[in-house]
């Protein structure tokens, strides 16, 4: 078993790097704050043994030698950038109970065949820079680097010149890696783990999901001297288009979902009409067809409802995969090991994305998933026992051990 | 007659200080810019023989001596500040056509019983700093200075602050100086007088506004992982009372407009279901029980929308004004001008809000309008004809003449 309370006060150290205003993080991807993370957590796997080699997208790799020179590694891992409010377990939970497994196996003295490489992905949340996910994308040869390196925050400075910035550029190409397998461990994120009483989720699948970004044009005018019958007013079409994606994603529940999360007004006065509005439509299920069905309903009606308001409507996806179905192999691995261990576990389908959706294409993959407090996720408030952490950290060791024999 | 060149020359003039990005003007208040043009006005005003005063609100008052010591000045002006996203002659024509009147009658060497002072007042626009009119209200008494100096933009900057570190903060008390009476000159901003072929709009009413800032709050939750049933999305509350607000305000059109046009969410990112929406709905009218009826209608709905859908609903006034009825004399001084002239007029409400709002309750007070191409205003495209800006500016300096007597 893993050294929970090490485990433990890893996160918490961490989680000193970029506080949030309610307890939880504001450690967004290549911001100064990542870079300081990213520090740290390279000195905590040079003082475990790693070395530690960094990619072209920023992608870290902490090598612990195996016993086989010609074995391939086990990769597990997650993310340490945060959400702007986001909590201090999404993502970090991975990488750090990797780091704590090969802490455990060097106070065991324990050798694997395979090597061990502990990973950070970049831009796993794809708030700074959609999509999500973006690094491990390029890493399995899904999203082109070229174009990664140039998609752009909200301030228009290009992913690629702060990742220069902060330091992070490594010289390693991306994706030449081989890959024996890859386990990620990550909190739920969703209700069902405690809501069953069980602390350990077998992932299975995951939702896929499309990221449509939708811009709706009327006319800047007064809000005070304008006719009411010759408004253009690009707020109203944002309010019937988050209708239109609440009902498309309820006909479809419990096996999609749908919602609005980011929306931008311009110019946003209070005494101009908005000409304006840019908003993110997200829709997921675990079944491609549902998922695509959604994104074909809304992009067939937005813009009859557009028309009718007097507003331009226009769209692009700027973020999607499909439904991912994770590697027999490595789910039976991690089966095993809740079982060994006694822990009460279930198979489960991941709500969210992760970077083992994308490196799901390129090695086996599994994953594992502890409960989290009111299934809440993406918010400060984001909580986890030590003893949920723990349990999954120690399926984790022995599904990894298992798979790099000892 | 004054000189329509010259006039038109000064407005190209101060347009090149906080250029836009489509040929307007972004100039808001207490900014770099502001200060900018601040100073351009002054100079200008100075070469015209004028002294200036200014207040500790920032209220600039350029003086033109009279005949007589004991008669109090007549006041022209309106406010050199402008929308983000703002045009050229908003509050510039009627300050500018302030200076010009001042340029020809030096030209004319015509000298005035009555002083004649020209004004620019601080903030009227109430973008960055809401209400609008805020130092025109604190000038009538209708405000507090200290509550006024307090009110912050969006970066949580005070305009005290912000007055002080433009360098405008100046020594008189507000509101001490008595008026004969004001007059304000400024473009319609809306599409009557150009439907009706008129050049002159003889304003006699305004309409009254109210400035509700409502916020809603549901929880920052995962948009892929948070099943249906347990979301409580403020993006939907925002969008069920913007179309509230637009039912409300079209069972009193053509009487009342009512929109939404500042909207920020929090946390505002792509896979984060909105937490909390913070916007201000705009309802105007120029009656007084139409205007209190909206948001009284608004007031008792918006709360049990919210509650449908699981949200908080609070609301504070940031922003109010009953509708204005203009002093009779001076509205017949305007009247008399257009008709001397031979400029087609009509009487007409005015749709905005304006200094002369509030001034029209310390001093008599009337405004003239002219002309907007398409009634757009507070759009980058704004625009006016070098004739329409002429007429008014003619109408303007008979009006203030007459009432300043030669
Ligand atoms: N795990 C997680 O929150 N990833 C971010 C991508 C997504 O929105 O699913
Ligand atoms: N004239 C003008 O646009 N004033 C700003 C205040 C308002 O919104 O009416």
């Amino acid at each position: 078993k893993i050294n929970g309370d090490r485990l433990w006060d890893s996160l918490m150290e961490m989680a000193k790097i970029g506080p949030g205003v309610a307890g939880g993080n504001n450690r967004q991807t290549l911001t100064d704050e990542d870079g300081e993370g990213r520090k740290l957590f390279q000195k905590w796997c040079e003082g475990a043994g790693c070395t530690m080699g960094v990619d072209s997208m920023g992608n870290m790799f902490a090598r612990r030698e195996g016993t086989d020179p010609d074995a391939l590694p086990v990769y597990v891992g997650s993310h340490l950038d945060t959400q702007p409010t986001g909590g201090k377990y999404d993502g970090v939970l991975g990488v750090l109970a990797g780091l704590e497994l090969v802490r455990s196996l060097n106070d065991m003295n324990v050798k694997t065949r395979h090597p061990i490489v502990i990973t950070n992905w970049t831009n796993e949340e794809g708030t700074r820079f959609a999509p999500a996910m973006l690094a491990s994308g390029v890493f399995a040869g899904v999203l082109e680097e070229d174009w990664a390196k140039d998609r752009v925050d909200a301030e228009g400075k290009r992913f690629g010149d702060e990742l220069k910035r902060i330091g992070w550029e490594g010289d390693e190409p991306v994706g030449q890696r081989k890959m024996h397998a890859m386990f990620e461990y990550h909190i739920e994120q969703g209700p069902i783990l405690e809501a069953e009483d069980k602390l350990i989720g077998v992932v299975t699948h995951g939702q896929g999901l499309r990221w449509v970004e939708c811009t709706v044009t009327g006319k800047g005018q007064h809000t005070g001297s304008t006719p009411m019958y010759m408004r253009k007013n690009a707020g109203r079409g944002l309010a019937q288009i988050t209708e239109l994606v609440h009902e498309i994603a309820m006909q479809h529940q419990p096996n999609a979902v749908g919602a609005i999360g980011h929306i931008d007004v311009y110019p946003n006065s209070r005494n101009i009409i908005p000409e304006k509005v840019v908003f993110t439509v997200d829709f997921r299920s675990h079944f491609l067809d549902i998922m695509q069905g959604m994104v074909d309903e809304m992009m067939e009606k937005a813009p009859g409802i557009c028309k009718e308001l007097g507003l331009e409507f226009s769209a692009e996806v700027v973020g999607q995969f499909d439904p991912p179905a994770f590697d027999e192999k490595c789910v039976s691995a991690v089966r095993n090991a809740a079982e060994r261990l006694g822990y009460s576990h279930m198979d489960i389908v991941s709500g969210a994305g992760h970077d083992a959706c994308w490196i799901n294409k390129v090695a086996p993959t599994a994953m594992i998933m502890c409960p989290c407090v009111d299934g809440l996720s993406h918010n400060e408030a984001e909580e986890i026992s030590k003893e949920w952490a723990t349990a999954g950290a120690d399926v984790l060791m022995h599904a990894v051990v298992e798979t790099a024999e000892i």
